[in-house]
């Protein structure tokens, strides 16, 4: 481990793209759906439109438009917007509610659960994540995801990059905002966990988007404290005996 | 699985006395640091009197005489009270940190890890305490708990029996109450969890006490849905197939 990540004793993750491949798991989930229906779509570009839901809801949040939700919440309503665009319209309310869960059910990046329980031997592990607890709890058993705690914006009352959700996750663990390293695959929420005081560390999810979606961050900002190809790679970089 | 427990998704447990064996953990711990030192005392006395300190926080913040405080603040405060009064004057402040996190280093029951990892096959597993969230997590990666979830009172501002506890947890999981079922050894914990609409499970712990303390509960109280003689049993109860 190098020296300026000694004092380090927690990880808290971002989930959707640093842990999990929300875009691949959600195009099959969706198109399995249009297929059994018999409606043909860009899944793909559904899989987008629908993530996109859960950014403009917490920035309508963010800007005092709306009250706080759920990840389920926010996905919900962006769900029922693009089946009746796209014309799926055989789905029961059960049914419905079960494809909006699709995001309980996502896969792992493959490097995920091994370079999670090597860094579990070291340190403790946690989500930080603007899903909400339910949503990640179910995820981690889905994927078999070893956290050794889950916490959420949901705790805070808010979503990051609000510092209040980072330091959060330093009080309920008893630790200075330093101890805890924050991991992302987006600088964005890295930047802001090192505003509040937190460790950062970045691993690069260049797949997260696909092709011709947006662009993904590559390499991790100046300012960062460690940078990683994946999490075995991580482990290995804070001194984790693989 | 009997047909009024067929609902329950998720089991939350409570912890000191229920999952891990506080008195005879703490007795070790502080019987050492008095060898060490010199001192003689009874160390049983000592465990059940740093115990009282909790309850008797919690009871002063429901009486409204006191701020919410963690587990660690008030074992903290009782701890300097004892030692003074043991005549243990040899602690660093290191030390005696160290010593108040005895805490966070509790033995599970023998059945525990066993009992918990069949429940975790086929629920939600995860700790409902009393307990700061650190101290649980702390305590298990100690003790190898492997718990899907750690919630406690300080992410609702308030300790059990506080009706807003058991709902918080059920509220975080997206469950309806019932769908969770508070696991102690502890009654009045259960009859609390029964009015606030969770499912309840019993499981005996008669030796939580020692001999000649408190007198533990032996049995579930009447309205319990499940009593159990260990998590093992409460597993096969359950249906789990073991």
């Amino acid at each position: 481990m190098s020296n300026e990540t000694g004092h380090v004793k927690a990880l808290v993750f971002d989930v959707f793209g640093t842990v999990v491949d929300w875009r691949t798991s959600i195009s099959r989930e969706i198109s399995a759906v249009g297929t059994r229906l018999g409606v043909d779509g860009d899944w793909n570009a559904f899989a987008d439109r629908w993530r996109a839901g859960y950014h403009d809801g917490m920035q309508a949040f963010r800007d005092g438009d709306r009250e706080w939700m759920t990840a389920d919440q926010m996905y919900r309503e962006r769900l029922d917007i693009l089946l009746a665009e796209y014309g799926i319209t055989g789905l029961s309310e059960p049914g419905t509610d079960y494809l909006n869960r699709a995001w309980h059910r996502l896969d792992p990046w493959p490097d995920a659960v091994e370079g999670l329980t090597l860094l579990k031997s070291k340190f403790i592990i946690g989500t930080l994540s603007n899903g909400n607890i339910g949503l990640l709890v179910n995820m981690a058993k889905y994927g078999g995801l070893p956290w050794d705690c889950v916490f959420a914006g949901e705790l805070a009352d808010s979503y990051k990059p609000d510092p209040k959700v980072y330091l959060m996750a330093a009080n309920l663990l008893n630790l200075e905002p330093r101890e805890v390293m924050m991991i992302a695959a987006h600088n964005g929420d890295l930047l802001a966990a090192r505003d509040a005081g937190l460790s950062t560390a970045f691993v690069a999810r260049p797949a997260e988007y696909g092709t011709g979606g947006r662009a993904p961050d590559l390499e991790a900002a100046a300012g960062i404290d460690v940078g990683a190809a994946s999490f075995v790679d991580l482990a290995r970089k804070l001194g984790v005996d693989g």
